[in-house]
């Protein structure tokens, strides 16, 4: 799918919120590195920012930059740490990319210091933040993360009591978050009550993790516990974990969308395999989407790669790689003005013609946003020689904005906003179209319809949406 | 495969050659920026170093420098040019990666400004570069490149003929070249007579070009014409191309290895495809060595999944992408010595835990040099459970340096070298290891055991390699 | 003088205060790139960072980085202002030299975004401080700035009234501050009631003016109107300023050494030249403490060379530029660790042996602080060949820190906090040193004893100092 | 004087030569690091590139790159040397200053390695360039060291002999030349027959050294020793100097601007103070052109202060330090496109009023080349209120080329090139305009007009200039 395409004007104005990742450590060992090593295997869910936040002993030590997180901490020398600290990468959107919102984001207040990471977002963060102004307190940056941290820094001076004022400042809060917070000695995390955005604890080789997808367990040669459940806080000690639950009523609201493109194939989120899903969208649209006749399934790379396997499964339409990825394009190339304009998709994809020449393909895509780069695929596979093009595609048509945490912020920007499937496809040019249907996007989940937030989908929020 | 293994110490002392990529252009537009993007489609050829020279009109205009085409080039303002230029790309070896070895090299003598890119290595070049010295011509770098330069310069000081002068260049060559060279307002390519590194031309929307891989005319809006011939000097024109043959006795000698692990898949080499041949390997792969009763085949991203692919199809044995690879990894990135040294290869790939437990894998890879990365593997599929993992290798074993072109020069770095198959798995801990013969990696070329160089697995090589 | 010896460790813990430099402009054309260039003309009050503020229409838009001001802006491109910025460049301390403190520092409370630059210290920002935090106000920065900040952002969410805001603001300070601030749109800049930094208004070629040194508005092809008062708060309109005095009790005790030290020599300082001074100072301290049978007066340069113009002039002995200052060892030379530590001084002067060798030489400096610079010239020049080496000091001996805006914070780092001046020579070896006395400095300055401040001299500070 | 005005296009098309400076070393100790040092004491002599080459046991190893040595030396860690090694830096010119002009420039031929670094100009380097290109030798650069390179490589592949070789080199070149060569484990340096640019040995702590300038020899704790000859080349070693004539003939040819502005005022060049010699200008311009009644003398700071104290000193008319210059904008400032061009001058001087204020004044420049400049410093003076200026140079009209190291290429750019001193004035805009006499010149060096190069201002030079 096409959320990165460049040039997206995904938001416009001032965004209060974006996909992120967050890692917590609590070891025997330091965990600076460790939670740069950790950033690393998330990478894929925010590449704007990086940072961390790390407890010298005395003090909290921030370190964060702009860009992947090899970029940011490449050859950084850090302080020594007393094994307490957190992570946090951030996604790149148009506009507000500037370094005072990388986080996570640091205050101090009397004898504490505090430090916040957060995924998600915050649908009446700009209420919150009118009623904060109206008594006196400022703000540095337009992120709604900060309004979090104002108001359990108030708590904080008011309690004395990290647990009370997390759990004072998180009832007031309304929307997504998976937060991870340090105040002096002490790392937490937090989910909201809906359990929109994942986050989940385990194991390491020296003490406790917490992390938005589990396969950083694997890689600190550990086990993934549970996933912090909704309204739950979760303290990471040393040698044990300790839950606080702040509100255990609201219905859980996972976010589609991590199974369908967002997370690593390899993680588990609240209990189900990703991979698995992601194979099960593949046969259930095989089976409502046939293509009798076809010659292969091709995947757009990399991200559909496991529906493609599972249509071809179902199918027995044989998957072939005939869409070759370049693997050093994604990284950032600008072209000066006077450059001609050539295509990144030409230099990003490129068929193998052989596999395409004369062939009738069903063509597998996660998602389709904006559809652009689906449109110029599809014409690229004609150029070399298809017969015929089928677009399935494993999620139901984006026609909502998502406020809860994934950067689709405007209408306009959905090519399937207003459109039949027939009228979107005469823009995407392919012989036929079929999307997965709601009920078998539900079904892949196994989590029940009830348990998923399907909001961009259906314009049904989990949490009433403000107007802003 | 592992020959890119960070540490890996390939070479020792001074290094005469490596694997390259090449493009030229003859356009009725600047072709800067063109051969900037063409270079990016080969970037898999090489990342330490890349540039182009290109003529302004009066002068040719050198711009090179270390690291990936983004890299070098992201921003840089070009002088404007008259559609003639080359680009490179160089290989990152261990020892000599500095700046005065990236080419193109340049050189004047008298009215004539010579620029010129290699990708090959010149086996006899020592003993040429000790007459030269003998008779006073002096060096700057240790690159073979430049002894054929410095020949070059020399001719044409005699004979004012630029066909001519690399012509009598060419026959006091022995190794393997393809080249690209701008001589003033003329733009050449040329291949050994072997043909021993790939090379190719095509149209392009506003001209001609001649490239390593065929994929960059896909890029370019045109068509690959034809392979350069073994022994052939192309010349580049706006509105034709030109040919003069030096040489047509020589029996060609293809190195297999393109086919096995260094081109795209998406290429046409010598009018055989990669991918073609990637499928024909697996397939024949499974015939010579199957696995009764495995679940899975399992590839090595990125590079076996095409010959996974064959494997899988003639055997009836399911693919499962079992292994996922962070697609961010591949970037430098430097640990302060501080640091506790995690594995690289645990951030890099990551096993789907349920694809893997309990199951009997087979798993493909398209070479081993080292088998350090393998040897991991292996023991990653264990710990997530495989109950058994048989290897199935796409080449046979790599026992001899290779002296044309790819960065494989002691023996001591290969595990095959002086070591019985048998002994191999005992280092790598597979339950089985089998490599394809011999013969099927010449059956799946289909350019014949005559036609190609495997001078690294059997050290037979297709010219004499002179003791140094 | 030796303030900013590399490696000093002035100050202990975490510094609330330092000296800078603010520039702010009212102009009818766009002020971004005229607020860099006047910074530039007032770099040497600060070189650890520089930032501007500027109303772009609809917001402010800060830009701001770490080192000196062309490092930070060389090649920015700005976005277009409505002709109203501040500007800052911050002093270099040890320690604290972090980003989030580079000025000005932004909030935003309601319909107000406010931008503050600060030049001085407030002595009772930690007493505030608390009270805010109690209050459950949270900090982000352990700069005083901030304090003051919050402070504003608390009174305008009240007030909605800019000028009561401030006027609140600074009742409750006690301390040094020369004050630049802008909300939304308009500009303002304050000095506190003892008037102990400097600060003034002029024009330019296109409105209105306030800069630290009067220096800037030459610059700006326009004219120095007059001081900011003690106490007063100045708005600057593209026409007018207007003047909001908000205590005109206190006593002036401007900073005796920005006189003898700190400001440019072409600059006024309420309404005194400082070159003047400086040749007063010279003057007086000849007429103190001739040296009988002197060759020749030799000034530390740069800072010391119109000082030791007045001694030559008043003396009669000779002026000879002696010490030649290599004009490139100010910047930043960092050394491999494996390199031997060659003496900075060493490289940085350089004697004339020929005026020296045989000589009995008067060595003027304004100042001595930690006296390790002052040592090592005394025997640069013994080994240059001087005779005799009397050492005169334009300033009386520096014993007690400053609160007030210069990062000279603990008597452990002054040579004479606990010695007589014989003490002193005894480590600086000269064969006489001699200062200025108290009555002779206050009377160089022309502005009578109960208007300056004086306390790094005698310990007695013009506002109350809280212990820490 | 205004010889670096940016934006200056001194040289036209390719240049063949600028001012340089160089430092050799042969001591006990590695010396990569001290030749650092070395050439941050003469950075004067060149700001655009810096480079070292050492001896590191096997082998030269070359460190290189654009800017000042702090900018290219900063951090970088060496390769161990054995003590043997030489070090160049090189002025900024417009057109060609590329990294490949870089020195020390590098080759190898046969057993030997070869670096050389080079301050001077060869005249007849395109015809030695034209016989070598006619041979077959061809080149990478278009500097004339390459010439000398080339020439030196092919003679010591003739004699493998170092001395005889660089004797034979030596006599092909006309034109001027200091240079530093090491070849292997040998270090020399060498100066043309007419020693027109200055070179030095002596003694360091650890050994012997080499120099364009007497000042490093200071900084190494060590002593001048002498100048080398016109006509020798002298080997280092680390216990010893050895000596070679290679011609001994030619009359001494000492470039007078050397003494007039370029070299620093605490060297000695030829046995004569560079600081003597100033001071004599200043005194003889005073005896030649007072001004009657003037009130003050004013050096344009900082390379005209010397001479202004001569002035003073002899005329009884008082020494003023009216102008003064903002240390900090030498530095590269690159203002976007956008920005209004402010007068970088502007920002660099800035006179004291009340000095300049209804004065006569005297103005003291070490000489005009353009005029640029010194016409914008009588304007501000003016501005500033000055009755009269009276400009006063050091340095006779410039109306000639300098073909031999000084970057002044073409008669154009020489205000006085073709005017008479009344005219000159009509364009500076002062009240009297007088030069040094050229007697008054030859007479403040002492070293007689027969040892002098004063091409610059008769146009006859000390070899003969060919026709380009």
């Amino acid at each position: 799918m096409d959320i990165r395409t460049p040039g997206s004007e995904a938001t416009t104005g001032r965004s209060l919120g974006e996909s992120c990742g967050i890692v917590s450590l609590a070891e025997s060992v330091p965990v600076g590195y460790r939670l740069i090593q950790s950033l690393r295997i998330i990478q894929h869910r925010g590449q704007e920012s990086a940072g961390i936040s790390i407890n010298t002993g005395n003090h909290l030590r921030n370190y964060k930059g702009m860009g992947l997180v090899n970029e940011v901490f490449s050859g950084v020398k850090l302080e020594r740490d007393n094994g307490l600290g957190i992570g946090h990468i951030r996604y790149s959107t148009a506009g507000s990319s500037t370094i005072e919102n990388a986080q996570p984001l640091y205050s101090n207040i009397g004898k504490y210091e505090i430090a916040i990471g957060h995924n998600g977002e915050i649908v009446n963060a700009l209420q919150l933040k009118k009623v904060l102004e109206s008594k006196g307190y400022s703000f540095t940056t337009n992120s709604d993360t900060e309004v979090i941290l104002k108001l359990l820094s108030i708590e904080l001076s008011k309690t004395s009591d990290p647990v009370l004022s997390m759990k004072n400042t998180f009832k007031k809060l309304v929307g997504a978050y998976s937060l991870n917070i340090i105040i002096n000695h002490r790392v937490f995390v937090a989910r909201d009550p809906n359990g929109i955005r994942p986050l989940a604890v385990g194991t390491t080789e020296f003490g406790y993790c917490a992390a938005s997808e589990s396969v950083v367990f694997d890689q600190l040669n550990g086990k993934m516990l549970r996933d912090v459940r909704p309204g739950e806080i979760v303290e990471l000690k040393k040698n044990e974990i300790d839950s606080f639950m702040y509100n255990d009523k609201a219905k859980t609201a996972h976010c589609m969308f991590e199974y369908v493109y967002f997370a690593r194939p390899d993680s588990l989120l609240d209990s189900r395999s990703v991979f698995e899903t992601r194979m099960e969208l593949g046969r259930i649209l095989a089976r409502e989407s046939p293509v009798e006749g076809a010659d292969c399934v091709v995947a757009v790379p990399d991200s559909a790669r496991t529906h493609a396997q599972g249509y071809a499964e179902e199918s027995g339409i044989p998957l072939t790689e005939a869409l070759i990825k370049n693997r050093y394009v994604d990284r950032t190339f600008i072209m000066p003005e006077q450059a001609g304009r050539e295509s990144e998709l030409d230099i990003k994809l490129n068929p193998i013609k052989q596999l395409i020449d004369g062939k009738r393909v069903v063509l597998i895509d996660d998602s389709i946003i904006r559809g652009n780069t689906t449109r110029k695929i599809v014409k690229m596979l004609r150029k070399h020689g298809a017969k015929e093009v089928h677009l399935r595609i494993a999620c139901p048509p984006v026609r909502f904005p998502c406020y809860l945490g994934i950067d689709m912020k405007t209408k306009d920007q959905f090519i399937a906003s207003n459109r039949t499937v027939e009228e979107i496809n005469s823009k995407l040019g392919a012989d036929s179209l079929r999307y997965i249907s709601l009920q078998g996007l539900i079904e892949a989940t196994h989590l029940g319809k009830d348990n998923l937030c399907l909001g961009c989908l259906t314009g049904r929020y989990p949490v009433s949406i403000p107007r802003k």
